[in-house]
Parts: C-alpha cells; structure tokens; sequence
C-alpha cells in the first residue's frame, strides 16, 4: 500500500527518520556516558520502544500506570513511573513491580512518602522509589534549597520498605528556550542543581545510586553530562514542529506527520480547510514565544517533508483545520497534504494505530496504548 | 460503586444533569417550531443520543463517518455527515446511505459537486446533499453573496444522481460572543443571512426543503427561528467552561467533568498538581476573549460543582495539571477535585469511557466511537 492511499486523517510514522533518530539519541548517551530511559510516553508503542532500547539496557520511562502495564507485557522489565505517583494508585503499582524487575516510583511529597512506605510495610513488601526534584521548571519536584527536602531524603533512606533507587529531575523549562545555545543552558542547570543536591546527600552518607535527567531538548544540547547516570527524553525520537522552531532538530527530521485531505477550498477568501482538526492535531499551541504567527502545525508536502510556501493552519476545530495564505490557490478539494504536529507527542496520542511508512510505502500499522 | 472509588482521570457524565439539558433543548426546539438534530461529535455516544433524540424526529450530525456508522449502527437512520466531505470519502459514504434511510452530505465546492454527481451517476444512485454556507464563521461553506454560488446551487438542483436537500450553516462564530445578548445578535444573522439566500433561490424556482442552523450558543440565544426548519446543536447536552464564560449556560449546569487526583503539592510555591493534563481536558485556551486568565478549565468540588476558591489550573503537560493559587493550601496529595474543562467535545474525545453518575453513585459505564 502507498502512503496515498491511506485514509485521512492519518498518522504517518517515518520509519527510516524515527530509526535515524533514535541511533543518534542512543549514540549520544553512549559517548555522554550514560544509560538511556526513553520516555515513552510520546508514541506509547512497543515497537518503537524497541528500537529505541536497541543496543542500550532496555529501561523505559512511562507517564501512566496503563503504559506501565502494557509495556511490562510487551517484555519491558525497568520501567519508570515518572509522575508522582497518587497515594490511591499504589496498589496497582505494587502488584506490577512484582511482576517485572522494578516499577520505580516517583515521589515529591512527605505525605505520599509516609503513604508509600505504610502501604509496603503492611504488604511486607520493598517499593523502589526515586525522589523528584525542580530544577528550575516550577511544576513538581522537591526544591533542592529547601531544608525540608534534606529531612524527606532522610526520612526515605532510612525507611526499610522503601529501596531509594535516587533523584530524578525534569527541565521542562527548557521548552522555554529560543534556540540550543539556550536548552544548553537549561541543560547545565539540570545538571548541575541535581548533581550539587546528589553530592550534598552524599555529603550526609545517603548513597545516591542514581542520578536522572531528561528532556529532548536538555539532551540534544548537553556537551557534558558529568555526575549524571541516566537520560529521559522521549520526543526525539518523533521530534515536530516546537522541536525544530527551538533548534533541538530540523523539520525534515520529524518522523510522526498527519496526513489530511483539503475539503473546502475558498481562494478569493484566502483559506481552505482539511479534515485534520483538533482531534488529529491537538490545540498545542506550538512555539509561540519564537513565532507568534506559527500555527497549529506545519503544512508540508506528503511525499517529503518540504514546507508548503504561503500557507499556514490558522484554525482548528474539532474536525476542520483551517489553512490561509497564498498558497492556498495551489489546493483542490482532494488535495493531500502532510502535517508535522506542533507537539507530537499530543497529536500521536488522538491516534489509535500509526500508518508505518518508508517514504511513501506504507509497511506497518502499530497500535499505541491508550488511557490510564 | 461511589464516584470517590473511581480511578483517576475519569470521564464523569453526570446523568441527571444531561438530562436536564437534554430536555431543555427539546422542548426549545419545538416551541421554536423547528426539528432538533442533534451534533454527536460532542460525546459520540449512542446513549446520550437517545436520551437528546427522545420525542424528536430522531436526526442526528456527525462529524466523521466512523461516527455515522457507529450510529447507524446503533439505529440512527437519518444522519447528517456536517462537514465537507472529501472527495475519496465519497464510496465509503454512499455505501453506508444505502444502508440507512438518509447519509446526508455536505458540500461547498463545485468540484466536490462534480465529483460526487459523477459518482453517483457511475453508481447508478442517488446521494442526499446539503450546500454549507458560510454565515460569518469564515471557514467553511459558499458565500451567499458570490454569484458562483448561485451557479452552484442551480448545478446541484438540476444534477439527477444528487438529491438537493437544502442550506446549512453554523455560526461557529458565535463562539466569539462575549455573552448572550451578542450571542443573540449572531444567531439573528446565521438566520437571517441562510434564510435571504433560501428566499433568494425560491424566487428561482428552486426548491429548498431544508434550512439548517445550528451552534450551542446560539440555540440557546435565538428567540425566532422563522424560516429554519431544523437546529444542530451538540455541546448544549454537556455544556463547559467556556460555554458557561459566554452567557450559554451556568457553570452548574455542566454535565461532563473531570475527576482528578492531587499528585504533588508546594503550597509554600502556590502551586499543586494533579494527574489530569493534556491528555485528559485537551490544551482548548478556553474563553480568553472574556477572561484571559480562564485557565486550562474549572476545578470544582467533587460532590457538586461548587468552583474551588483560589484555584486556577495554569499549566497543562501530556499527564499533569498544574494548579495555582492560595486554595493549593487547602489540597494534601490524593485529594479529589473535578475539572469542569474548557471544552467538553474534546475532553470527551480523550477518553475511551464515561463513567455515569447520578449525584455521586456511579450508575453505568458508556463507551464513545473514536477514529475517523
């Protein structure tokens, strides 16, 4: 089957860029000297985490208790449950830690601690968990400055029932920059606040087996990853449209794209509308804080991924995406065309299987797990 | 089964609230003296049709035709497909009208036009057709000011393999208002503007069976509907945020929320964060046009909808919702809260279940269509 063939919308995942992508990713762990976890909450798919673990320990990170299982019964055995987790779910991630080498699990919070170690206690059970820091993002995460976050590592160090697997930290921040020279910067920061926090705990005789890191743009812009034992990142291995406007890659080299079909054509009004909405793409609002003009997406050609001149997808309903500018005198209803995602981790997820192409030869169709 | 024993994120339909609006939409219609044809993109569910449907002619919308055959299917014999359909989508389409009484299409195209009439006629059938018309939204649908458009509609009435059915429009527009009194005057234009150009091509001698409007807001704005013979609106059975932010609805009337746990709580930082993100409530900004600090939806109390003081929800990644605010104070991880979101249609859309609720007892468990 051909890629034109294929109903719309449609995701298309790039099998010769994803493959290039992740080689470069585990290459760039290798030579930083360290193991890479991909996140594989971006496409959510065994067989992608596959080719993303080739070669490597085979870790994975998740963002749900549903990847974790479906993950752990595509063969997956160190998985990371890299959401603090609710006191409500540990139960179900007890019994999954069971089943596989370790479910780690991710805390912030003295109270969710004390829940965590109660729980296991009265399981007879040792839960592995890492503790979260901020490293400058503002979202979850201990503050490293804080006193009270010393006295929760102690506290967990000290508790038998729970394995203190380390620290994990996230420079979502780094989402923020305008370029690399800047997620360099971000990254430095990553790695320096958890790496001063390790040795500080260090310091008090708390062993610190690990020390994790990630996000795409962290990874692709770090130069030295000293002190730090893991990477996270998981866009990369898809990339999209923020990535390439905040020069983590360029936009040839996004492997996930929707493929639409133009339905309304107006040219005297400027605009034209494919069947790709905001179910197919999702509302991200992309790179603004680099291109306020960047719209949902990039409108690219469906047999490469080269932009299409003087069209921009200013709109999205539900099922409607709306397209202006020049360019759109060159449409017709019928009209196919190639989208890469503002975020395509967002877009991936509004799908239930991905059309698996080699340039324009369709070879596989994967299924992505869904729900919590 | 208590709402508190659900897992989180949930999707909740709050029964007795749905049918509230259900009933109240109906019996709008009929003292409006129009027909009631529900759009089922909103929810995508064969129960919650039923109970909109109930003591009306029994019509619905779609918007994909996985959710035409999903209802017909599920009974539904006269569906209206209310976007442009693409021309390749056209066998698919005419294979499932045959199958039911009325697989209505809609076209605002004359190649669309063309198309499908040459279909039809290699087919040797006849396919049921709307003309869209653009009343003010600027996306999709013929200008009734255009004399191509004329020529369009003169086409279709004279083409034997394609069945005029009539006009619609959608004052998508109306999502523009500030509340209800400017909601009003857009729902006066959407009929007014559909009902000149149905008097325009009478006077041809055309015949125009069909009038067809329809938005939430101004269904529920619009006090004379003469000259409209039948009403689509869909978000009116769940309502949200932003149809509460517009003067649509009160935020209490909402029938859709988001059950939510708290995951990570900073109250010294003013902020908490809960596992309902991105891919729970969808990254809709929601109504900025009236409240520019709206947030990513409304959190509410569990046990009614009871707005949370001092709580907003700034942020949204793929599985985290962040809250700030001096209401984070009041939050411990594994408190419960409800999300009434942004927009409903494509929160629904996230999940692949509704968790049904009569006041806080979890009476039934319903299933949407997905895909395309």
């Amino acid at each position: 089957m051909q890629l034109h063939d294929l109903p719309t919308p449609s995701a298309l995942v790039d099998l010769d860029q994803l493959e290039r992508n992740a080689a470069r990713m585990a290459d760039r762990a290798r030579r930083l000297g360290v193991r890479l976890r991909p996140h594989v909450k971006t496409h959510k798919c065994i067989e992608i985490a596959r080719i993303q673990t080739d070669l490597h320990f085979g870790g994975v990170t998740v963002s749900t208790l549903a990847e974790a299982q479906a993950f752990a019964s595509g063969g997956f055995t160190d998985i990371t449950y890299a959401v603090p987790i609710a006191p409500q779910k540990l139960a179900e991630a007890a019994d999954l830690n069971r089943e596989i080498d370790a479910l780690n699990l991710v805390i912030d919070h003295m109270d969710t601690l004390r829940a965590a170690e109660k729980f296991a206690v009265s399981r007879g059970i040792v839960l592995p968990v890492y503790i979260e820091i901020d490293c400058g993002d503002g979202r979850s995460g201990i503050d490293p400055d804080d006193d009270a976050s010393e006295h929760l590592i102690r506290r967990l160090a000290e508790a038998d029932a729970l394995d203190f697997r380390g620290l994990l930290t996230h420079a979502g921040h780094a989402y923020r920059a305008h370029n690399r020279a800047e997620a360099w910067a971000v990254a430095c920061e990553e790695r320096n606040v958890i790496t001063a926090f390790a040795a500080q705990l260090r310091d008090l005789g708390i062993e610190i087996p690990e020390v994790s890191v990630g996000s795409t743009p962290t990874a692709r812009a770090i130069d030295d990853l000293t002190g730090i034992t893991e990477i996270r990142p998981g866009n990369y291995v898809f990339y999209d449209a923020f990535q390439s406007a905040i020069g983590s890659c360029e936009l040839d080299e996004a492997a996930f794209s929707v493929l639409a079909t133009v339905i309304s054509v107006h040219p005297e009004a400027g605009r034209a509308v494919v069947d790709a909405g905001a179910l197919a793409l999702s509302k991200d609002p992309g790179p603004t804080h680099v291109d306020p003009d960047c719209g949902f997406g990039v409108p690219v050609a469906t047999d490469d991924l080269h932009p299409l001149p003087g069209l921009r997808i200013t709109g999205l309903n539900q099922e409607h995406g709306t397209l202006t500018g020049p360019g759109v005198a060159a449409l017709h209803p019928g009209t196919r065309i190639r989208i890469v995602p503002n975020h395509s981790c967002l877009s991936a997820a509004c799908f239930d299987r991905y059309h698996v192409v080699r340039g324009t030869e369709v070879v596989d169709e994967w299924h992505p797990v869904r729900g919590w």
